[in-house]
């Protein structure tokens, strides 16, 4: 399971709006084949798997099929996978978690049960919840769900103290988040980083698609039209601004608009803070996309995880260190606390990329289609 | 191999001054006897391995046996184990690295060729002289091996600004860190950790043995004789300070002195920090032992980490974000500086210990037995 697991999170970015599902055919313990939802419309991931095993004339009445979701049992886009299960003559199954909509849940485990297929349900569960993780806040919180990649060296610095971050990880570790910006829909980052940086903010990877991801920068400091910005300069039509109601309807704002960015004014929350949930939300309803890839920097980071709208966290961590005290942090804008104040996190994997250590987490009150806390109602930002 | 070298460390801390050695006996891919070298004196890992696939009946004209390092081919505190190796009718060995010594290195290769043996040498080399690192510097430096233990937030934060550090890991990774001082002889730490968390530095786990590790304290302020601090009122016999010169003959020195505590002046480097190296080199002169865990705070463990006298880093990252910029670092001391002047490492090895990841490193100058800067002076025979 733990494979369909890794097989159905290739999916990431492109299955929209299904979740992410793997499945695997092993008999005797040895894997015979492997699917994954590829793309909405395209099969689903055991009747990939199911095809690949008849493709290699393996019997698969004597097979186990493992897929991470529970099967579907009514006709969408593509005909039901129970179906295909019961066609191909699989006798048995294990489901890592059951379908979450609680109209639908459990009825494709009962339909075959129902067809004397022996079934186990709730094999590796966690990490197959946080694998439909996002579509569960596509579905209830209506939001993009965001990714926040960093990049620090083993002391937590993302940059030296002034601001100097080329490079932090390696090039091996570049050119998987080239990979990552080209399966999302938007990237976001402070204006920080817009300064320090003067990002593109595009997938330059081979791997790159047609589309460019949205570039979004959240401010509350607009710049000025004639800076020379990467983004103002060769992407203002993809460049939206997250930023107050005040820098909103300055014309610094104006000028802006007139090369062709957007500017979103967003609410503040109660703390005086830019109410990220909302640009995210109005990201949603705009028909934008699904999935947003957050690349810092350290104040932006800490606020979407303070707001609980960090959903995934990547942390590539490079064997160095600085050494400077000093030099600029993962994460900063809280004040003093204590040690059991800290935001709660939990891994997820960890695998070495080039030189480097790639940390995969998620927030610990995200547990998959156990989440709490989704607000009753959002304020939608005005855009002019 | 990487089996083998995965049990040749747990020998960590009992083997001096013979090197880890770890060897996996294997038929057709699958283990069927294993050992690693567990203390001086006893049989070294190929003979543990060979013994255990005796008492199990396996005939060994079958295996492979894999080791790390070149089995030996003189009489020590114990019989050749080349001679071994041939008596048990092994056909096939696999060696990770030769035999550092330039007078031995080899020659164990050599006899089992002679006698028909097929051997292959230099698989899994890197992680093989990685196993040994510790003895070269024993042989060559003269100094024992300092082990590099920190924890910290995912952030890099060893302890809030007003200094609170408890708890940053889990209790799985503190009990790992108390069995860790049960293998070394001594446990550093610098004066600022000393005042802030009044550490007892003693193995407290049910792992310990009789022996507790020395505390040894890098400070160029002494505490007073009076303070009450674990280490003046429980282990003062078992504590040594390093300190300047200065210090060391203030009436201060003299009252801790007065108590049973060691006082030992080190002389300064060039940029005028205290030599660590001369404590070290002291250290192992006085046969006190050849391991070391310093336990930081983050000037010690830079300045360690500076003097190319960290020869392991072990990191134990907790999940969670504490996002103070202001609070403790897990390095600190260097100035304003660009990206590629931090210090090289790589990483070695990452699991999840409880809820924690444990990153652990090396220096990249230190490559095993291609360590650079090592003194010239020609290693004894090794008599383990």
């Amino acid at each position: 399971m733990q494979h369909a697991v890794e097989l159905g999170e290739t999916g990431f970015g492109r299955t929209a709006p299904n979740p992410c599902v793997g499945a695997v055919i092993t008999r005797n313990g040895a894997v015979m084949a492997e699917g994954y939802h590829t793309a909405c419309g395209a099969p689903h991931a055991e009747v990939e798997a199911i095809a690949q095993a008849r493709a290699a004339g393996v019997d698969l009445s004597e097979c186990t099929l493992w897929v991470t979701l529970e099967p579907c049992n009514h006709h969408g886009r593509t005909p039901p996978c129970t179906k295909a299960i019961i066609e191909a003559g699989i006798r048995s199954v294990g489901i890592g978690t059951l379908d979450p909509n609680p109209h639908v849940g459990g009825g494709g485990t009962a339909f075959l049960r129902d067809q004397g297929v022996e079934v186990e349900v709730g094999i590796l569960e966690p990490a197959c919840r946080d694998l439909i993780a996002d579509f569960l806040l596509w579905q209830q919180e209506k939001r993009p769900g965001v990714l926040l990649k960093l990049a620090a060296t083993l002391d937590g610095k993302i940059a030296t103290r002034s601001g100097h971050s080329a490079w932090v990880s390696g090039p091996e570790a570049r050119e998987e988040v080239h990979g990552l910006r080209g399966r999302v829909d938007g990237v976001l980052v402070g204006g920080g980083t817009l300064r320090a940086d003067n990002p593109r903010l595009t997938c330059r990877s081979e791997r790159a698609l047609n589309k460019q991801p949205l570039a979004l920068v959240v401010t509350s400091r607009l710049p000025e039209a004639q800076d020379d910005l990467h983004l103002l300069r060769h992407r203002p039509q993809e460049t939206i601004f997250w930023t107050t109601d005040d820098q909103s309807r300055t014309p610094q704002a104006d000028a802006l608009r007139a090369l062709g960015c957007r500017i979103w004014d967003l609410p503040l929350t109660a703390s005086g803070m830019l109410d990220l949930r909302a640009g995210l939300t109005h990201f949603f309803d705009q028909g934008l996309g699904h999935t947003i890839l957050c690349e810092g920097g350290g104040r932006l980071a800490l606020a979407l995880a303070e707001q609980g709208l960090a959903d995934r966290l990547r942390l590539y961590l490079a064997p160095k260190i600085l050494g400077d005290a000093t030099a600029i942090n993962l994460f900063s804008g809280r004040d003093e606390l204590d040690m059991g104040q800290a935001l709660p996190w939990r891994f997820t994997r960890s695998r070495q990329v080039g030189a480097d250590m790639c940390l995969e987490l998620r927030p610990q009150t995200q547990q998959g289609a156990a989440r709490n806390g989704a607000p009753e109602s959002i304020p939608a930002p005005r855009s002019r």
